[in-house]
């Protein structure tokens, strides 16, 4: 890799994502023949989380203890010089001297980039406000990757909130470096925002469409996300169109065998139970793919691995 | 054991009870003479406490790094994402990725058991609700057992508020698998239930009163919990008894040389401090037996020990 | 060391404070050199903070992890026993059973001596209420001691609010052991208390005044703290001298070349950023001599360095 941060999905080319995606595995397989590995012994890693995210912050604190390192940090706010004043850049200043490596979690966008550039150890990106979460990116394509043993050729739907959703946004980004079809099924006013598909349109094929349905049988992956009650002015819009967007054994019946669901989870009511116990469902295993794909990004930017 | 889980005492039989307390024997003395252990090396415990418990969260850690092995985890439900509406059947399918066991604190009756059912990897229950703390009973008689070098032949008594206790109705069912007399020692409306009592009665001699006074010369054993002020509908009630319960020098006068006072803690004024400093007082050594305790069932469900 | 705790600078002898200073060097060294090192390899510490400070605590584990060791414990008091009414006395008496050492952080002054008479194991005192905070002392002389390769000679302002500052308070002891001459610049009611000036005026020359930009050409360092706004009864008052404290590039034209500034952080906005970039900022490299000198004390308390 050419850097020695993760900030964005957006300063990644074709070649990074793949060098990242090709470590995991090793790591991986690594790790399941020798149980435990030695790269990041004696190594600390500094998890700030200024909002809490436990999924995200204990797939990385499982990476660095998978990796033989040690793990300090917080996980909310709450309790850190913020409240007496502290400006991001003197925190960062500060655990930079008791760490290997940063991880960090904020509300506001873009603090992850400044944190990097004041910082002297690496810093991962765990999600800035709407901004970027860029290791769930790559643990998307990590698990599409597993499930098909390619990304290329595959047609992959992206459901639910496009509009304000980070996840997609950057998933979408990332699989036009692929030769795939996207699908972009999302209520009306939620669609995905026109400069993203501009972005990418001419490197992909790309359908827009509000109906889920239409498009089940012809793709391979469903990628789900929330659809925030939130964003409808009128709660009876939402409650009309909820119903079109949940994906239960009804809405299956037409699908592909292969047909691989994924979702970044939590997940509310966005995916029945009843299909977690169907041969589509990948969303946990897509969980799993954050230990490998995070050991990669640690290993990397540690200098421990190459 | 017969199981890879440690849910509830009930689960337990005679022969599970004695393999533990082996085991933390054997444990305790090897990390006496080796000072760190290496059974768990590269594993990874998750504790999930959804509500506070530092006394039991710190003990478990403590037996994890005892062995060798990491901890992630949360200490309280807050900065989690059943916040975001996540229900606990994912949490557990999400953390069981990150984690080779779980030990889970749950406020609600059966969260343990179902995170058991849903988890591929062990779960040890440290407490859900009003219901099991099994860790807790299994330490309680690891210490009488370390006391006296027995269990059998024991004079036991359980005092205090015996109705809505969860400990001392745990180790009650436990201890009738051996051949002790027991004191149920309650005030007047908190004694032990009608069907804890039936179950073990045919088992093990039984003595129920509400006078501490009368059984102190004869047993070998007084384990002391709180007596909850909130049970009582009326203060004055409450005040007037209290003294009766409390275990000070004044109502030890007539105890046996040998007599061992335990209680789960954290004590309020059960028991006087100057108790503290007497040959009877056990607690402090009952704390302890957690660790050896708990680096039996984690190194047991593990499977690192045989 | 003559004792096994670390409570306040007022039990350390200048012999004690060489010493940790040279053990601490020593390990700095030998850290660069291997990477990590395993001391502490199966210790464990407890972190007990019932007030959060992150940087003290994040610090601390820092150490112990770079010594090879353990770490359990907890950030705030929210999540403990006290909420439960456990005394301190009952919680460091559970503790103790499950670590090697306690770091304890407490609101109230003399709880960390309390916790050093209950406990069988060593406590460092990280700070409780406004009373001592050793540590801190310690790492504020290595700094210097690297700065400079010396203590003696040194002139060393100590600025802000000297009344009240815990922190000014013991550096100022401390650095009455050394042939150094001190200035004292304090606004108007918050200069440093007499009890303490009386102390050390026999072994230290102390020039007291209100007047930073006198001093500023004489001095080798400037020990900067904050000036707390809540002490000034009229807020017109704390504006009309504010920017005479505050330590920026106008004020530090008249300063030596060498001088170097210190500040045991958070800082607010004693010392504009633009300082930070100047050959006086040693602030942040500060920080960093927070982990050899904890280690040093880890270890030393510990008995695992000789």
């Amino acid at each position: 890799m050419r850097f020695q941060d993760v900030i964005s999905i957006n300063d990644f080319e074709k070649d990074d994502i793949e060098y990242v995606l090709k470590t995991a595995e090793l790591l991986e397989r690594e790790l399941k023949e020798k149980g435990t590995l030695q790269y990041a012994k004696g190594k600390v890693l500094a998890t700030l989380f200024f909002e809490p995210s436990t999924r995200t912050r204990l797939s990385f604190e499982s990476a660095m203890h998978r990796l033989g390192g040690s793990v300090i940090g917080f996980a909310e706010a709450s309790a850190t010089s913020v409240k007496k004043g502290e400006s991001l850049m003197d925190t960062i200043r500060t655990v930079e001297n008791y760490a290997d490596v940063i991880v960090i979690r904020h509300p506001k966008e873009g603090a992850a980039r400044l944190a990097a550039e004041v910082a002297k150890i690496p810093v991962i990106n765990a999600g800035d406000g709407a901004n970027q979460h860029p290791t769930q990116t790559l643990l998307d394509l990590y698990t599409i990757k597993k499930e098909f043993g390619k990304i290329d050729g595959l047609k992959i739907a992206l459901l639910g909130d496009l509009k304000y959703g980070r996840t997609v946004h950057s998933l979408a980004k990332a699989l036009s470096y692929y030769n795939v079809k996207l699908y972009f099924v999302a209520p009306p006013g939620l669609e995905m925002p026109r400069h993203i598909v501009e972005e990418i349109s001419d490197k992909v094929d790309i359908v827009e469409t509000s109906n889920l349905e239409s498009v089940i049988p012809e793709i391979d992956v469903l990628y789900a996300t929330r659809i925030q009650k939130e964003r409808f002015p009128d709660p009876a819009e939402y409650n009309k169109i909820k119903g079109s967007y949940r994906v239960d054994l009804k809405i299956l019946e037409g699908a592909k065998e292969t047909l691989k669901i994924m979702h970044p989870l939590p997940r509310v009511d966005e995916i029945s139970y009843e299909v977690d116990k169907t041969r589509y469902s990948a969303y946990f295993r897509q969980v799993w793919s954050g230990v490998p794909v995070r050991m990669a990004l640690l290993g990397i930017v540690l200098g421990v691995i190459e």
